[in-house]
């Protein structure tokens, strides 16, 4: 719930908290080194600690918040989700994939260091938020923990990350339609939010027409999310977005600005944020008010 | 323990039927699909049934046997210790890192599918060994299945065969001391191995005495494993390892045989393995014998 400094403080504000407790989680579960194979943990804080709005920790932390969770425990899962989130961004740049330079206006991890280590830094970090979920800091129950492995687990493999990544390069090559396009965003954006928005409620034991309820969220709003980055990557400036524009359109990939036009795609998201927002009614007063204020950002982000 | 009908198997037997079992496993646990990312689980099916000798799966397999674990579960654990072994064999024939067109007489996966394909079948791969370790098929106690999580996750990431692999290719620039060497190899080959045997113990709840002496044997073994691997890239012919031979002295990489000589690191191995045995006392009766006849293969395997 809420407390009163929490309900005075603007999304911004909230956001900031959150990255700030987060970075400083991963900073602490990702120590320097001066073992021989420091390059290695050079490049995973490397590629995690390089800026990002961490979205995906603000869902966990936001979603456990409703059912009073320890937030020690949040972080770590919060953590968890967000190495995911890097590790497959980090392989996403990688010149056989993406082939970008640049990720959050700095050096992608494979231009700071080489594709080599980058490959190891993405495949650490992976095994690195297993470790994390399944140590008893995170919860005392082993039946949370693994619950929260599999879920993970599965968000990240060939039925989530991996297989709207395969989804999306093969979307290069020949055209998808509406149908394909939203299955690839579901896996490779929605299914790792959903999970984001589900930690919390599997951290708080909460009941399954909370637990679904905050899956239906995520789902829209990982929808959402996506649409609106098919037309930032069109309309967006490079300097908010750190990153090259209309890039999606260089590679001839299918997106859906190119499916169904902006002003349909604008319409959509508008449309997929509502109803995400309306998911969250069964939360009472305003349990779930800070959720509700990041669908709404969603919508009005500009990077 | 073993059963009479193994009591009279030779030990290259007994590898043939794990074999056969644990690549059933993995073939129901990668169904094939007409998904449009069925490329994806292509790869990943490529990349894990394509030979190899299930060393890995046999170790977790025998040591389960010591504790009565039923085999359908210590199944599915040699699966994920399998699976997990085949993802760091994919990425590491990558351009990228070792460069490798042949992997067990066939093209690897980034040869017969492509560089992007390679990458992300390997990173599911990975994410699936802990979706299997923490699914209650795997084990009914959370605890156990938290625990094979954890050790997996440790013998996989940064202080496990990431980084070993790291060392692996900082070792292509500078010269390592034995002791640096022997470091790199209990990352990338002894800490899998160890998870291998330690899993059975896991998996029966066996006592902390009985998990060390399989821990103990596992470091030995998987140490005396690396030396024999080095000897066979020197003195191996192609046709026995499928793969080209003398390609670390190509690469300028410190090996045991750089570092001490054929001669040295043979003894070496004998006695790596004799001490490896020698752990192996504590299980009374022939409950351990088949994993005796194992280190005594890794001596003397030409491949």
């Amino acid at each position: 719930m809420p407390s009163p400094r929490e309900a005075s403080q603007s999304l911004q504000e909230k956001l900031n908290e959150t990255l700030e407790a987060v970075n400083k989680t991963i900073t602490r579960l990702l120590p320097e080194t001066d073992l021989p194979e420091a390059r290695l943990f050079d490049a995973m804080r490397y590629g995690t600690l390089n800026g990002g709005k961490r979205m995906r920790p603000f869902m966990v932390m936001q979603s456990a918040k409703i059912f009073n969770v320890d937030m020690k425990r949040a972080r770590r899962a919060a953590a968890a989700v967000e190495l995911v989130h890097c590790y497959s961004l980090i392989h996403d740049d990688l010149p056989a994939m993406d082939n970008a330079d640049m990720r959050r206006g700095k050096p992608s991890t494979h231009k700071k260091f080489d594709d080599a280590t980058a490959i190891l830094a993405g495949d650490a970090l992976l095994a690195l938020a297993f470790e994390i979920l399944s140590d008893p800091e995170t919860h005392e129950d082993p039946r949370v923990r693994c619950e929260l492995v599999k879920e993970l687990a599965l968000a990240a493999g060939g039925q989530g990350l991996c297989g709207g990544q395969m989804l999306d390069l093969l979307g290069e090559k020949e055209e998808f339609d509406l149908g394909t396009i939203s299955r690839l965003q579901r896996m490779k954006t929605g299914r790792l939010m959903t999970f984001a928005c589900e930690a919390g409620a599997i951290l708080g034991k909460a009941g399954e027409p909370q637990r679904k309820a905050l899956c239906n969220f995520a789902q829209d709003l990982g929808h959402a999310f996506q649409v609106t980055d098919d037309i930032l990557d069109v309309e967006g400036e490079v300097i908010h977005l750190g990153k090259p524009t209309k890039k999606d359109d260089k590679a001839g990939k299918s997106t859906f600005v190119s499916a169904m036009g902006k002003e349909q795609a604008k319409a959509r998201a508008e449309m997929l944020v509502q109803q995400a927002i309306r998911h969250l009614h069964i939360f009472q007063g305003d349990r779930a008010e800070t959720l509700k204020e990041l669908a709404m950002y969603v919508l009005k982000r500009r990077a």
